[in-house]
């Protein structure tokens, strides 16, 4: 037996799943077909199938829960995904990716400004309230809140690839960015400058929006070069 | 024996699998033991440890050989990932992705401008004359050598997340940028546009090289726009 035995069948099997999902119109959320139901119609054996839904979970293109079944994934339209096996981010790295979205969400908050429906900039009103809520508790919460600002405001701005972009990137940092919050003066000053971009979204002023967004990644930016720095 | 067996399990042998990799120091292409001995190092079944490789395969961590053996992958450090399920992108999700093209690589090619070392436009222009080459030739090769372009600019910029970003977009639409190149006009305009950007990088002209690309992103929009116009 050769070392890595079958990969063209695991291959075509993950293939002939995802072709199930599409010409089935499958939504994410909808339950597919049980593993004995599938081995069945691919005619394999179950450990074959499973490498195929592993892989496919692996990429969000299916969900496997534990005594349920399958379900086609929330991810498998997304376009960008971030990278699941990233453990911890490196100097360097980290300031890389906060120039990144030093580039990209600044242009999303105008574009926030100006295309939020009605209602849609109370969502973000409401990420803030709850972050109010945890300045003084918990990191994981107040992240949690921090993070579904950026995102909501990304989302507002109506281009869902650079959604998923900004997505992305924040979901890879999580963990670096919530060892940030420890100092309840950058807390705050995070609260405030995020409440400054909500006032400049609801008054639908994209240079303000804009301008706010980038000098609050600047800000983030500077505070964490400053942690990055070996203490003297 | 219930749905989806061994979940929990599947996680934590990739995790351990992540962790064998890290603590091992092991660098993308490294060969890593081989089934035989991790399952037994792990004490697990070949068909529960192949569900954590393929999972650990299908997102680039780890690289499976048929015959040879099991690597590192070159993917395994990468924030962002092109989401590998991706088959077809409706015209709303095309343009939507282009526009994210339009506010990301301008102001790449303008950081390329300023930050390219003194031989790197040498990639830049290889890329362009395998591009003329292909002019009138296979989609294909005149598709990689434009590919190889946009991605060469993003990596001068000299911020490896945004490279990311860029690389992933570049991989997912693929396919329909292929179908754009069938015109020749199309293809001959591409190819001078792409000389402009590289002769503005070669002069270290960053606002030259910003506003050039984005008058070429614009330009493919537009053609992939009317493409997508349903004939009258």
């Amino acid at each position: 037996m050769s070392e890595v035995t079958r990969p063209t069948l695991s291959d075509a099997l993950t293939e002939r799943m995802l072709e199930l999902i599409r010409t089935g119109g499958h939504r994410p959320g909808d339950r597919l077909p049980s593993t004995r139901e599938l081995s069945q119609r691919f005619a394999v054996t179950t450990p074959t199938l499973r490498e195929a839904l592993r892989r496919l979970e692996a990429t969000g293109a299916i969900e496997m829960r534990h005594g349920s079944g399958i379900y086609v994934g929330a991810d498998i339209e997304r376009l960008v995904l971030p990278n699941p096996n990233m453990r911890e981010l490196h100097a360097a790295r980290l300031l890389e990716l906060l120039d990144a979205r030093i580039l990209i969400e600044p242009p999303l908050a105008a574009l926030a400004a100006e295309h939020a429906g009605r209602d849609e900039p109370a969502a973000l009103k409401q990420a803030l309230d709850e972050a109010r809520r945890h300045l003084r508790g918990e990191d994981a919460e107040l992240h949690d809140a921090n993070m579904t600002f950026h995102r909501a405001t990304a989302r507002m701005a109506g281009n869902s690839v650079l959604h998923e972009v900004v997505d992305s990137l924040l979901t890879v940092h999580g963990p670096e960015q919530r060892e940030i919050l420890q100092i309840f003066d950058d807390r705050r000053r995070d609260y405030e400058e995020h409440l400054a971009i909500l006032e400049a979204i609801e008054a639908r002023d994209a240079a303000a929006a804009e301008e706010r967004m980038r000098a609050h990644l600047v800000d983030v930016k500077t505070v964490i070069e400053h942690r990055l720095q070996p203490p003297k």
